[in-house]
């Protein structure tokens, strides 16, 4: 196929992307969920999660883009290309969101790849490759814990089997929710779970300050820091506490609170540049009630970092640690989850960076602090990520907030790659 | 009256206990509740207090002993006395639970003044004051908080109307769990709130190991150290796990944890003796997801020292050591309930020394390291306990343990100095 006219048409579908369009669609999702604080709550595989599916299939019947979804439940819509034996080009994101999330992350990345498949329509441009967009099952991993499901079983890092199983705080299997979801799309083609992929590019907010601080537009994101997921459990003795010494206790709260200190009092004392990313972002107690001395607590630890060496030998003190401060409670840690840096490369890379300069916009070079369904992606064919700002860099948070122009700015770039790449 | 046949009653009364009886009255009551772990659930104002109020109510039909409740739902058993214008000795605990909790914890106080009346009845001895058993209602305060509502509001040390209005986990109140559970035990006369009372003994378990450990049978109770309990709320900011430094936090579970350590490293050095019971038995945690670092955490503190001086100036150190270590988060920290050091004395404390003494136990003087409803009494009327050993110390324990002879021992002093009391 000839090259010489494509630079043109990318230009063509980039300056197809509706800004007004774009930012309805994220209104309209962001009604599914919505919190009275202007968040979204809509946890995966949930019925708002549901919903959005089907509001998903609604758009692409209207444009006769197919719709199929595999075994995890990760939904596809594709945009036919002149040879549909070639590897799709594929763009997406999730629709998943914290319990208390925002009304960008994740659904942007969703939304601006139904975007980029609109703008193809609009400019009447055919493309030599597929273009699917993909919505991810569970990224989050809050209420089905660990996240990025959809991804990892795609990329075949971990068995759907051992998802199925897992349950959420009310005892609800994914197996379960995942079947109810399903229904939300009835006309979806079943398909088996991974096919080759010929690249993909995902579209998110920063979830960080650096764009907004340095004033640019664009994030042409160089790679994922790595991460390392934990849990603590500690058990010590019920008491009461009226009567029991403290001397005499196994304060299991109390052991725990010291494990965090001292876990937390390490990093600052070899991570003067505060590059490490270390978060207690759980901790439970049982019986948790005010008189009675705990017996269990359980909390979890994330840390992650650019450097894999320096994460795992931090991962490497944590059990250590928690052991010299267990003041004669039992401790049980166990890693959970482990993902070691990423580096995006290639031709997907490639493309992110020169649509970025086609374009015009400011941008910079930027790693990402977050994980994102790319990482996995990225283990299976050429990956990249196109970041946009976001408000003080708040995410995870009722708070999260974008501007239209900045969300359009990333569509466009994300339309010229996704162009160039479904016709190599 | 005349006395000179007293001692020969008392004995007479302490003779007719039935340590059999007594046991079988624990395990119908540990049915009620009863956990898979030997253990009892049976919250205030629950289905099961209503339904452990209704066998009392059904043994107190039995033998023809009158039942009346008051306003908060305190529920007494009283077996006329030959002159009902004298003010009745009144004996009892309450039949409310921990979550976990043990099959003797409160209940044994009830159950033995039941055992008492039984007593009285089958030496065929009357006695000139009426003699009551007492259940208080929420005696644990861990459904419905702060607890001790029954003997507090008797005792109008804090007003029914504020009680009414508390609500449990699930948004239920006071008001609508006491309707339900009053619907128990209908043929109850209403009484209103508060009498005078000639005496005030509560047997129950000591929850503390001296007695065990010093190889004794009964502890005649000298006072209850003074308890301060108190909440701290800390507030932060939502924040990324992977994307925001740990120096540009507001991480409220972070803060918390420094506070507790901070409190707790405070008491380590001005307490070498280990006297001050400090508790941290509570923390609860915003949005308590592992990636998401936490905008919210609330922890309780309950403080107890047999010296009001010592309580009172390590609770005046609490909110500016809280402060020290938020961290920049925003901190309040709320006293919700102080009582300070009570001492036994008097006619009770005095009936109860000597029938331990006529009966022969090996005993010691003791302080209770827990909070009773005897505390609330003391200030109406003599008031004295009576405690029994209980297996290692352990209470608010499903493991709590105690001997059918120490309990039927503990009842032995407690019917012969009710019968005493009941009679000057």
């Amino acid at each position: 196929m000839s090259t010489v006219d494509r630079p043109g048409l990318s230009d063509s579908v980039a300056a197809a992307v509706d800004e007004s369009r774009l930012w309805a669609a994220h209104v309209a999702l962001a009604s599914i969920g919505g919190t009275p604080a202007g968040g979204v709550c809509r946890l995966a595989l949930s019925a708002e999660d549901a919903e959005a599916r089907r509001l998903l299939a609604a758009w692409a019947r209207e444009r006769q883009w197919s719709v199929a979804v595999d075994p995890i439940g990760n939904l596809f819509i594709r945009r036919e290309g002149q040879d549909p034996r070639l590897p799709p080009v594929v763009t997406g994101s999730h629709l998943d969101t914290q319990p208390t999330g925002g009304r960008f992350d994740g659904v942007y990345g969703v939304l601006a790849g139904i975007e980029v498949l609109r703008a193809l329509d609009d400019a009447r441009i055919g493309t030599q490759r597929a273009v699917e967009v993909v919505a991810w099952t569970n990224e989050e991993g809050c209420r089905f814990s660990p996240g990025m499901m959809g991804s990892e079983a795609f990329a075949g890092i971990r068995d759907v089997a051992t998802m199925l199983v897992v349950q959420d705080a009310n005892g609800v299997s994914v197996a379960e929710a995942l079947a109810s979801t399903l229904d939300a799309t009835p006309d979806a083609t079943r398909r088996p779970l991974g096919f080759p992929v010929h690249a993909y590019v995902e579209a998110h907010i920063e979830q960080g300050p650096e764009l907004e601080r340095t004033g640019n537009t664009i994030g042409v994101v160089t790679g994922i820091q790595g991460t390392c997921r934990l849990r603590v459990e500690v058990r010590g003795d019920e008491a009461h506490a009226g009567t029991s010494r403290r001397g005499q206790r196994r304060d299991a709260l109390l052991a725990a609170t010291r494990m965090i200190q001292a876990i937390e009092q390490h990093v600052e004392s070899c991570d003067p540049a505060d590059d490490v990313r270390l978060t207690f972002g759980m901790l439970k107690v049982k019986p948790n009630v005010p008189s009675v001395v705990a017996s269990w607590a359980y909390f979890s630890i994330d840390v992650r970092h650019a450097d894999d060496d320096v994460m795992l030998g931090l991962v490497a003190r944590i059990e250590p640690i928690c052991r010299e401060q267990a003041g004669g409670c039992d401790v049980k840690v166990t890693e959970i989850q482990r993902a070691l840096a990423t580096r995006f490369e290639g031709r997907a890379f490639d493309a992110v960076l020169a649509a970025t300069r086609s374009r015009g916009y400011r941008h910079i070079a930027m790693p990402s602090g977050a994980g994102h369904d790319a990482r996995q992606m990225a283990q299976l064919c050429p990956s990249a990520m196109v970041f946009v700002p976001c408000a003080g860099g708040v995410s995870h948070n009722e708070a999260e907030s974008a501007e239209p122009a900045d969300l359009a700015a990333g569509t466009r770039v994300l339309a010229h790659a996704v162009h160039e790449l479904a016709n190599t």
